[in-house]
């Protein structure tokens, strides 16, 4: 098959690029040289919208500066809109996973905004002499200003995916808490049996978990509001104008709708990888509570006969192909693997900023990746949980306020009302007989029923840890 | 858009599957389960390479132990190996990470076999009273053993791809070390300069450290050709006849020409993860090592003036758009990326083959999506390290050799010829004078010019840590 | 040797605990169940105390509410308080990493407290029915408050000493900052030379990060001061009376001098790590800069001929047995690998919080054990660094201008001012005679003395990212 | 208080040492410059041992050589025996974490073996001009080869302590795997009950699972075994002669009874942590095995009335102050601990082993640190676990029978002998009536109660998992 191509020349030399690509030939050696993952950057469509818009801002800064005339400005601007409306996203074509700090990706995004730009101008792709990636749509900038204000951009952006999902969920938990605040349950410590509480606390705690959580996200994410657009190579601005750096910031934030703010020391900050360790580090104790939670529904819906036996969680799907009927906590499931996914990422990202060196840390596209992939995996695996598992749980009531009155745990809430003695030999009659407490506290006398049974109402249980504000 | 469907059933109730996909109701369900990362099992082709060798090996194994009628075996063995072939793999659509221990990837597999049998028996997809996915393809086995089975499958032929790109970077740094056998240079421990050593003994170094990781990683994947094959659900065999694991096990080891071996325990085999983890180890060891070459070659040619300049790296790319001439070490620093992610790869395996708990560990998806992606992702940096770096490099040997000369490590070489008293003497002139230790030597006539020039002979410097066997 | 002994009895029997120990037989019982580390508590000197407090702050709530008699709640405060001021830490001997979530370190405290308690009541100690560990010192209390609760005390006070460091740290940076903002130098990106900026502008930044991250480690203890004390078992608060969880919370914050605060959903503060992982990945964070900012020091030093040798690092001991006037970076070294190990502190205080079960988490005394590690070996590393580091850096200024002078790079910088053209024909003419920009830009006339050395003043090269606000 | 003296001299000065101290002005400064965990060298009895042995082997070598006449041999040698006779521990109090790479220990080795060998030869401690730390203690060796041969050696002996507590633990899982043999229960996957098993085979399978990770360990192991001592600085055995690294190893080798073999690339070997990393994998693998066991023995014994309460694990000590009789699973959840401790280490070393630059790891004293207490901690846990744990757990036979007869997953068993239908119509009936799957078969006649029973037989239904061979 015949390619009809344009030439295209960088430093290394003349390349024939496809005809019709709007990336061109430093997108075409970089997609050579890193065939690492085989997931291009338009897989990240937050990135790509994202440098649009900084190529945008910018563009609007340099003609707001006289550095760039009206028309090259506006032909760039409106070729962003174009890709922030979901369009060219295809051209971006480089591997997500590369070195040079993002060199390609800014390449890459430079070269599809001039040649877009270039056909709404009437010239044609390649005609780099009427509007030039470098000179034109790169002008004032460096990869190592534009990629990490974009990888931030893009991250605020999946973050209130992800915020939006939590909320989705704790509302879940929520309703659940209210729905269940009635089921008497033993509580339990070190999965042994301890003293009474509701089901409606249980399920109110992962509610409680998750709005804490939702909490150091947003907390987290304000720091990625701090870009570094300006600094250019090292933060020392240099090339770019008096005046150039709070435009560009200026327009940026218009764009997006974003508060974003310049960092006050842009030398620390084009080093500087702190805040997505941060960021990781909160996504990695969403990642702990999640998991934490999921290995609770598991185990609480264990059985359904030889197991805890609780709650039930809804069928999603059948479970075994050899034992009928099986079915098994799949969602859940999916989520523990979400949460082992994110904490391990968390070390990929930690090792990343770690290797920085001087005035650049060149593994940014790793932390990219990562990252957004935390951040994806764990708003799919919230809205699942929700809407799949927490959504459809039901409680065995009955089997569940049999263990309590059974338990043996359930003397040291009688304690103060039968006495310590009395106490005493109740729990030692009913481990030798195997029988219940509440049977033997009845059969005894020790208490009237009444007593007993306002003893075991849900809201004196719940007790001083209230489950639901 | 009209969807032609057809109507299939299971134990949650009817559900329209398109007519034409060779996928049926469990996995439909499934990829409305698990909306997780978008990247279908297809994407891994090894893995469903694998799981079509497994059906066809039961499917024999059940048709020699009269448990299937042959015109049925035949039918499944002809659509395994069509899939083995290649064809097929857009109808493994489920999520690579998923709940359910892997049963939505066994269903997936089930349904496309026995569908696509269907067709060669003449018959239209969906009419299972003739050939069952349960019943006939999964006929003897279960998730539990097929899967890690496939798996493991799989990740051999993986691990191979892996051994032959290790082997090119050591073939790639080998030739390197003979060609610059003869290059002086200052070794350095702790970045400070140490001793004198040939450039060939540093590429050797880095030769010998794959070589060895290539032996690791050999036992290691010695370890996954351990199968569970006839363990059923939990290990006991039940429900797979005498005689069935050893048939499967020999129909697979026919097909897939591996030297399999059925698990002493099955019970074990069944829920251990621990080929999985060493597996994982081994891989993060050899990260270790590939990011720490990596660091070395990017921090030797460092400059080009202001850095240590002892070896070039060739250009594949520009390397910055507002630096004009500035060429970086990208190919490296993809490759310290990948190690990373390899690294945090291996948190999240330890952490899913933790997580296991009783007979089975729920978590394997996400182990086989780590691991996957850890092997195909060293061996593209390997491939891509030896190609377009190591390959191409070149040493600044002149000023080597006026490093070493200067340097007042030589001192420590000249120690046994010049006496200690006249080396601290000399040490003490070059660190005040700035001069070189070998101008100083000869100036003061300590050594002949002959001598000099011996103790500098590559062969003498390189000593007893021999480069080159 | 003969130990004189008195007999102590819990519910597995009868044991014999030397008469001058004040611990007792549940102590002793849990040193024979966890000889793991062989490090106890009582080298947690912050843990000691807090735990004194929380025992006193309960004893005083006691005796408020009624349930504790003035002479019993006075003996108790006043032991608890000779415990604070130092005294019987010896006596606080179980191991650090135990079972029990933190029950046997409880037991420890009350045992310890109650004999101390019972001389100052004059009676002897193991004479119980006069004042009992559990009955009276533990009262209203269990574990699973208290060592939760002693565990953030102590953390908090942990953090004010690494605050501190911090700031030392952070001060030697930025003094360095002001000493060397005259000194120009090359910045690097990927390790190669980029454009040129000052000394002091690289110090500045580490001052920075340390700025940022204590910024971000002050938040993180603010979460660590909401505690659950008065939620006993499972956070229902069941055997804690009305008033006892706030009079508690009072009387801590009055001991302590901390704004504590108590959870308002105890049920969830009972089981949650939320805060101890969030502290340990700022911990982290913090690691990860300062591993990068010695890394550069490491790496800027390095030489003394053959390396970069911008700086110097000052000697504090001999490098080399085998090479004479070797001096090593031994201070950067030492704080890189307390780096590393919180970072690994991190992994296993995420595995720890992420497998709490239902109700409690019974893994805190991990947790307590690694964040206190890495809190104090952080400390140590920041003053260390600071001390015996920084503070006696000095820097090669004329070799440093020398290299600015001679990079490439500066033709980025001259651009704007003696045009594209000439800046290319100057970079191509330096590169292949090696030749310095600054010399051959003089040499042509492009650019006057005066004007080249205005554009190379330090004030100018900082640019817009401003060193020293 | 006046200390008494002496004077010792270094590059940097004069210092004053304690008269009666071992160590001199090298060590002072190093316990000076690294004030970090506090915890001294002589903690890892191991390490100073193996640093005798390589002095007394340098010593031998030295002298067989005629390097080192025979009076400062002998009194060398005398020396180091005494250190491995257990005497002189006490000099050793360098900080375990250091930088340097170990130079700060092999000085404080240095100096206590010259002192005491002075001593030996009649002189006093600092009259170095009649035996000396460096130049005949240290003869031939640099501190590159000395530390790293020292923490294999070291490495190799406390592997040996953890393997034999590995097989004391795997011995006490054999023997409950036979008493448990006859002992019917339900297998579960993914929580959910299965199919029926043996508790026998479930004990077997932790006895399999240790047994597989002692194999592991050897192998890891034998790889310690390769040495680089007489590589001296950077593996070029600069100063080293002719036979001194052969001599060397096969005094080591007598010394201490070990197959030591000398690295075949010296110079790869001087820079290479890669059998630490291999070593600290298997250490995560074992780790991860042992706290899988450990969560499946708190969650069978869970209860005593709301868990699984199949085993019932020894009581070692009360389990609460508050809820009277609760014993909780103690020794599992250290284990647990340690196994968190260990997963955290391997990032710790991971990180350390990658961060080593070009020549040389100056990182090893982590690596050592971190796997001394892996190794001793899992020795530790293993031990506690065998001897307080597994030993004295007992099976609640008769409610295990019990949960076979009930369950549902009896129909998959009982499918080929009554047919799909009826098995299907029983588990229907069983599911909505509460009732037992046995009771069901027998009520109906469907099979008679002895063939049910053969059936049930435990060795019919442990299948070809065989649990013991």
């Amino acid at each position: 098959m015949n390619v009809v191509t344009r030439s295209e020349h960088d430093l290394l030399g003349d390349r024939d690029v496809p005809v019709d690509a709007y990336w061109g030939v430093h997108t075409l050696r970089a997609t050579e040289n890193f065939p690492i993952t085989g997931t291009p950057i338009s897989a990240y469509p937050h990135l790509i919208d994202a440098l649009a818009a900084v190529k945008e801002a910018a563009a609007l800064a340099n003609q707001e500066l006289g550095l760039l005339e009206a028309t090259k400005a506006d032909a760039i601007a409106a070729a962003c809109r174009e890709i922030r409306a979901g369009k060219l996203h295809d051209q971006f074509v480089v591997d997500v996973i590369q070195g040079g700090a993002g060199t390609s990706t800014n390449m890459n995004a430079n070269e599809v905004v001039a040649n877009r730009a270039l056909e709404l101008l009437g010239h044609q792709k390649g005609q780099y002499e009427y509007l030039h990636p470098n000179e034109d749509v790169n002008l004032g900038q460096s990869t190592n200003d534009v990629y990490p204000t974009a990888v931030k951009v893009a991250t605020v952006f999946a973050v209130r995916g992800l915020l939006k999902a939590m909320s989705v969920l704790q509302d879940s938990f929520a309703r659940k808490a209210v729905e269940f605040r009635d089921v008497l349950k033993m509580g339990r410590t070190q999965l042994q049996d301890a003293v009474p509480m509701t089901l409606g606390q249980e399920f109110s705690a992962y509610a409680v978990m998750i709005d804490e959580d939702r909490s150091r996200l947003a907390e987290a994410v304000e720091l990625i509001h701090e870009i570094n657009l300006g600094a250019t190579a090292i933060g020392t601005g240099l090339n770019a104008p008096a005046g150039y750096a709070e435009s560009a910031r200026r327009h940026l934030a218009d764009i997006t709708g974003l508060q974003l703010v310049t960092a006050a020391n842009l030398v620390e900050a084009t080093q500087d990888c702190g805040a997505f360790v941060q960021m990781s580090g909160v996504l990695k104790r969403i990642a702990v509570k999640l998991s934490k939670s999921c290995n609770d529904l598991r185990l609480l819906s264990s059985g359904p006969r030889a197991g805890l036996g609780e709650i039930n969680l809804p069928p999603v799907q059948a479970g075994s192909s050899i034992m009928p009927g099986k079915v098994n906590p799949v969602i859940p499931e999916v989520v523990n693997q979400v949460a082992f996914e994110v904490i391990g990422n968390d070390v990929a990202i930690t090792m990343a900023a770690e290797a920085g060196q001087l005035q650049l840390n060149a593994f940014e596209p790793i932390i990219l990746h990562s990252l957004s992939e935390s951040i994806t995996h764990l708003r799919a695996a919230c809205l699942t949980l929700a809407e799949r598992c927490v959504d459809g749980i039901t409680a065995n009531t009955e089997a569940l306020r049999r263990t309590v009155e059974n338990s043996i745990g359930l003397v040291t809430a009688l304690n103060p009302h039968i006495g310590y003695t009395a106490a005493t030999d109740i729990a030692k009659e009913a481990l030798v007989s195997g029988r219940g407490v509440a049977e033997l506290v009845l059969e005894k006398g020790l208490l009237p029923a009444e007593t007993l049974a306002d003893l075991l109402r849900p809201e004196v249980v719940a007790g001083s840890g209230q489950a639901l504000a």
